[in-house]
């Protein structure tokens, strides 16, 4: 076998078989396959695309080039959720106490923020004292003793994928549906849950622009799990606004402690009840209103809040501040951004605002740097409301004064007012089942 | 500029700025744009192509990648001529003389065999003491005293198009029109011609297999040729057949000296005389039938002839095994290929034809190879030809015995006998002129 005849293969649009992808990743992994033939590959990927047989072997060969987590140990169905990254998206902090109040287990593996979008490690690591990286045996005894533990991303897991990435990156191939459905699965494939939410997000936030391409998308995703034995599920949300009102890590942790006590904003709360709902539905827990309603049951009846509380205690967390959020440090500095015009805010671009939250400290413009816990922006005023000139559009916090003013500008180029209201946006577009498309 | 943006436009089918194409040929001849990137970037070109414009920019930022041949130092109009490059193909040998016989200045470079294509330059070397690496000095005062020079290729030529080649190779993006247009008249451009004759050929022993494609190439070298101030015109010819009777290095020679003393086979004769015809009316010498005339008066008169032998003696070759071809080694193991029925010779494989002459010597497999002078194949029934079985079809010849099973089990799959004449093929299919394709 040459890579050489496969790229010609692929090129030419023909469909690989399982010999060949399996060739592939190992030979790229392996060194074997030198970077520019596997630049040219990717290139052609993204020119031809593969069909769902070819994407699942080419998932699951890069899922096993590394360790494939065996969470057999944690007794009950395990339900994981992916989100394709959003800005101020907090919904892992509220959702998986949810599903774990409802009896749900969930192990959980997440990231850090790179770029404009934030990470749910970096934003748990805000509360003092919490630990993000267990061993495996604690992490697997803390979920079957209270349902839930909420971790960096552990061992060396689908490093086929990490080396493609990288190569992605720099020859301007990400943006290939087909690939990004490989690489994000490889990694659910590997991390070893039994059902698996994904959350992709649509809109000016977020990698998808499109609806259309973002049902694709989670239809390839849908695909892959159910191929691999693992129940799918895909809810298609918006990104084209910022989640809640809080962007920044600690910022986000109290809003999303406020949504657990029941005062979170309304989207917030919304789409987290939507997420847990279908994390139940998964598990089997019942029809989508049961689910619904089991969800809403455990924010009204304190008991998602108190796995949360339970959770940060159990990975080492000072729970002073979960019960009283005025604990966490303030940033030093605040700036509050005017309304310069009467109207309703008509846009707010949300990849803006995450990259003006990134300029106040809140993320990292490269990898490895350090985070400002406390630094980020609290929307004031968020699309489709009235606004009067003169009023708080939003509060921008930050440790380093210098920081400010250019954030301020980015900050208020993400934001339209205009004389009139805008059209309301549902918060899911869709909801992709396998072989099911619903749209909302 | 950053090649990844570059990469993304080509990607998406815009047309590039000429600034970013001679920011990419230029960084990475300077190996500051990676080897995958460029990868990347050749498939992308692969898949969308370059326009007209486009496409003369790359290739003269190829050509100025390396030296630029200044022949002003030879009095009069230079013509060079090009080949794709074919099976048999011995055709500058013969053509080269008649144009010098006419007054035109022939100064060329030829490459050598590599693959199933033999090259001029290894079929001059079978002739004893011939010098075919000159220094450009004597090169230009050949030239400017007998009308012609043919050496190998001198100086650094267009080293982008060898890093380019080097990679397209590895990565299956060798088969691109627009990337062999660039490829090719790289190297014409840099050679320095203020004329250029094209020869495409087409078939199975060619890399363009169909007309369509050809013409598409021919037009695009052309387009560049214009562009760049340089007459250029393409004919396309038949590749399916070998060219001619004899393919092998002396075995060519002989042949080609024949054809210029009038006893040469018709097919290449007459393609020669179109060629030679073609070239003479780039350099403004008369109308196309005037053209041929002239050509054909050359080999009746015994000019061409003459002037060939002016050639060799000026490149130190000795003259008398042009005079008496009969001094020519001949090859000491011989096999005969014979009819195993009755019929018409109705398909002969060029390639496979190529691929047998080099199992017998007559090639290189790999680069910098030796080659044996006297090993190929006297083919003694061409296409078309009725035949009895036990007839001759063809004779090997080799230095080395061990290789003349193999090859004649290739050249056997090479040729169908089928009771039924086949249809006559054209030697050419089409000529292309700037703006014009006249097909025959």
């Amino acid at each position: 076998m040459r890579i050489f005849d496969i790229i010609t293969k692929k090129k030419h649009g023909c469909a690989l078989t399982d010999a060949e992808i399996e060739y592939m990743v190992d030979g790229f992994v392996q060194n074997d396959i030198a970077d520019y033939q596997m630049a040219a590959m990717l290139m052609a990927i993204w020119f031809k695309g593969m069909n769902d047989h070819e994407l699942f072997v080419l998932t699951q060969a890069m899922a096993r080039s590394g360790d494939m987590i065996d969470l057999s140990a944690i007794t009950g169905k395990k339900v994981d959720k992916h989100s394709t990254g959003g800005v101020g998206d907090k919904t892992t902090l509220v959702i998986a106490p949810i599903v774990a109040a409802c009896g749900g287990k969930v192990a959980k593996m997440s990231g850090r923020g790179l770029g404009h979008t934030g990470g749910t490690i970096d934003k748990l690591e805000s509360i003092p004292k919490m630990r993000t990286s267990l061993q495996q045996a604690e992490f697997f005894s803390i979920v079957n003793k209270i349902g839930l533990a909420v971790i960096g991303q552990t061992g060396n897991l689908a490093p086929a994928d990490k080396k493609i990435y990288a190569l992605r990156d720099v020859t301007a191939t990400v943006d290939s549906i087909p690939l990004i459905a490989s690489s994000i699965m490889s990694k659910k494939l590997a991390a070893g849950s039994d059902c698996i939410l994904l959350d992709v997000k649509t809109g000016s936030g977020a990698f998808m622009k499109t609806l259309d391409e973002s049902i694709q998308l989670a239809q390839k995703m849908v695909a892959i799990g159910e191929q691999a034995g693992r129940k799918t599920l895909a809810l298609i949300t918006d990104m084209d606004i910022p989640l809640g009102a809080a962007v920044g890590n600690s910022l986000e942790v109290i809003e999303a402690i406020n949504t657990l006590q029941g005062n979170g904003p309304k989207d917030l709360t919304n789409i987290c009840l939507q997420l847990a709902a279908n994390m139940l539905y998964l598990l089997d827990k019942g029809s989508m209103p049961e689910c619904l309603a089991m969800a809403q049951k455990t924010i009204e009846d304190g008991s998602a809040f108190t796995k949360f509380a339970a959770m940060v205690e159990a990975q080492g967390g000072d729970t002073a501040f979960v019960y009283d959020t005025s604990k966490f440090a303030r940033a030093r500095y605040c700036k509050r951004i005017l309304a310069d015009a009467d109207g309703f805010i008509s846009k707010m671009n949300a990849e803006k605002c995450g990259i003006a939250s990134v300029m106040l400290g809140a993320g990292r413009e490269v990898k490895d740097a350090s985070i400002d816990f406390s630094a980020g922006i609290m929307i004031r005023k968020k699309y489709g409301e009235a606004v009067r000139k003169g009023d708080i559009l939003a509060e921008l916090f930050t440790s380093e004064e210098k920081r400010l003013e250019e954030a301020a500008l980015v900050y208020k180029t993400a934001i339209i007012i205009s004389k009139t209201k805008p059209v309301q946006i549902p918060l899911v577009f869709a909801r992709v089942e396998k072989d099911k498309v619903e749209k909302f």
